[in-house]
């Protein structure tokens, strides 16, 4: 057993959590990306020394932060990056906002991924410029972004001057995991379209089995010179509402675009988000794949109980704690509210434009995924 | 005596201070506008019991944030504030900047005071929108607004299509509390050339003697729906690492153009600032007043000394810990490096568009301030 105790049940009420505070305390929330494991000890001792000291004044990077990052990239994922190509953000989210705007030209095209995390689409929308979709292709169970959905969404676009590829990795819902042929075929699109590509890879931290987490940027010279790396780990270490992330870009020109805003429009990361951070990266891993352990306990029930529900089929998971359910088969109009009616709070698939699936959240204690998944059961049941 | 420490030495080196790190050890470092005092006991013990929690998800504001908000500006401000007038961001930076360009149409001029703090002037810089300085008035030792600069400024502009006023009470640099015949001559102007205000009022809670700060929106119905007034307990508790900030807006339009980015390219404030802003809010006042007493000995302190140091000269300061020295009679060139080269880092006047002039930040144990005038006097005999 892990000397991290993941089975605690820990009260959120009373935390101002979004996830937990929406809907009535006996529903199961299983819906907003956050995980109800409390942070790895040493980044609550970091915290806990940073409060302690009393005083908190305007706050840079610590020593040598980019230099970390780049280790920590270099370690888990093959990445040979430059500190200089980091810039540090207070919010993955928000820089998916400010590329939008401040890399594509105005009169550009940009072409998203479907199904895909809501704010990856509403940052095309928002943007103001043109945007398709491409659809995501289902291959052994995998939803991935392929050659297929690509053509499709730039020929579907007549001006031809599609500029910027939003692309998440691993894939947001699903919890697909790119696989080196695949990227290739991305970066290769992108290529002889000329686009850049905006990937998010907020997940890399959280691969499951033998699964390897590749930055699309690593895969060649010319995949690092038209991509901007998104990372964070505030998904892997359970800090959203407190951390930062960093984008990574080799291209010079394209790094000074991205980073354009970052302390004036769109603030600096706050003190807690570089303490805890750093504190992940120095003293995490033991925890990290302590996690991983877990999740992966928590996927095979995951997996055991909607295969016994008819009408659900589950996605392959790749990573993440993040599963995709179709939903096609049941005979009811809104999946998420006949789950809601049985006690259960999923991610409603209108957020990820089909509203015929579902996204659940395993990243909760064992015994409380498994009375959410036989509630689930009894809700499918009572149709 | 206070049952607050405020002369106590804290080591700030090894916290990553922006302020501290920036120069050799040497050197006393009052230019940064943080203060050298712990925050208050009841903020810390809020901060310390959110990190005991361990979980630091998703995080909406604190149940009735708004309301407390509104009876804090009623309390305080005379201000009778509807809740709904109040949306929080996470810095009075950003909003500035964001105003800017979601407020003021993009063929519109703006108009900001000089000298200012430089982020009021880069907002409209960064805007891409035409901009003029109205230059304060000097009377009776106090800088303002007045309806000649701001005439000027809107004059020199040929299109007449001015739309927005930044404006900045209690002033920064400087410290200037605006009486209500004062705000009422900008309110005014603003009437007759149909400007709306952004209103900087971030050092409100610290105004000193019996001055009173009077938000510029809570003079007049007009007022109140031509301004979006910003406001932040950033500065008189002392987190700007780690807070928040919030506008009042009462005109419905306006306040949705300025509060349309948050949330997605600017991101929601972070755990700890509503934490530290909630605590500040319910048990901060006691603070806050032993606080106004500190700064009230500190500043008398340097009044005596700057008014024996030949060719300096302070402008009163009525509000903040932030003094603004003349060095229009020094006979140098860069009266910043002059000090810097006799161990005082000052805010060099540069920042606020006018070089002779250095703003110190008084906000540091009563020794260490007493050290820095010694060697402030000194530098200036050398010359």
């Amino acid at each position: 057993m892990s000397k991290y105790n993941f089975d605690k049940i820990i009260n959120r009420f009373k935390t101002d959590s979004i996830r937990w505070d929406h809907y009535d305390s006996s529903v199961i929330p299983l819906w907003v990306a956050d995980m109800d494991f409390e942070s790895p000890p040493c980044v609550l001792k970091a915290m806990k020394d940073r409060v302690d000291h009393g005083i908190f004044g305007y706050t840079h990077a610590p020593k040598d932060f980019k230099k970390s990052i780049a280790d920590y990239v270099r370690k888990h994922y093959d990445w040979e990056v430059d500190p200089d190509w980091i810039v540090i953000i207070p919010s993955v989210v928000s820089a998916l906002y400010s590329i939008g705007i401040s890399c594509a030209k105005s009169t550009s095209h940009i072409i998203t991924p479907q199904p895909i995390y809501h704010h990856l689409r509403l940052a095309a929308a928002e943007s103001g410029r043109n945007f398709n979709e491409a659809q995501l292709e289902t291959i052994n169970n995998r939803q991935i972004l392929s050659p297929k959905g690509l053509n499709e969404a730039v020929n579907n676009y007549y001006h031809q001057n599609s500029e910027l590829l939003y692309f998440c990795n691993p894939h947001n819902p699903g919890g697909t995991v790119y696989k080196i042929n695949e990227l290739t075929k991305v970066v290769d699109f992108c290529n002889k379209n000329d686009l850049f590509i905006c990937s998010d890879e907020i997940h890399a931290g959280m691969v499951l089995d033998d699964h390897k987490h590749i930055p699309i940027a690593s895969i060649s010279e010319e995949a690092a010179n038209r991509t901007i790396t998104l990372m964070s780990l505030n998904k892997t270490f359970n800090f959203p509402g407190a951390g930062l992330g960093w984008m990574i870009c080799k291209n010079n020109n394209l790094r000074q675009l991205a980073s354009h805003k970052i302390g004036t429009l769109i603030p600096y990361p706050e003190i807690f988000g570089y303490v805890a951070t750093d504190a992940a990266i120095k003293d995490g891993e033991e925890w990290r794949l302590a996690l991983l352990d877990y999740l992966t306990q928590n996927r095979k029930l995951l997996i055991e109980k909607i295969n016994q529900i008819p009408g659900l089929r589950l996605y392959d998971i790749e990573a993440s704690y993040l599963g995709w359910i179709s939903c096609e088969n049941l005979p009811v109009k809104n999946p998420h509210q006949l789950f809601i009616d049985y006690g259960v709070a999923l991610q409603p698939g209108y957020m990820f434009n089909q509203s015929d699936h579902v996204r659940i959240n395993i990243a909760t204690p064992y015994s409380l995924l498994k009375e959410a998944l036989d509630r689930m059961e009894k809700a499918v049941k009572s149709i």
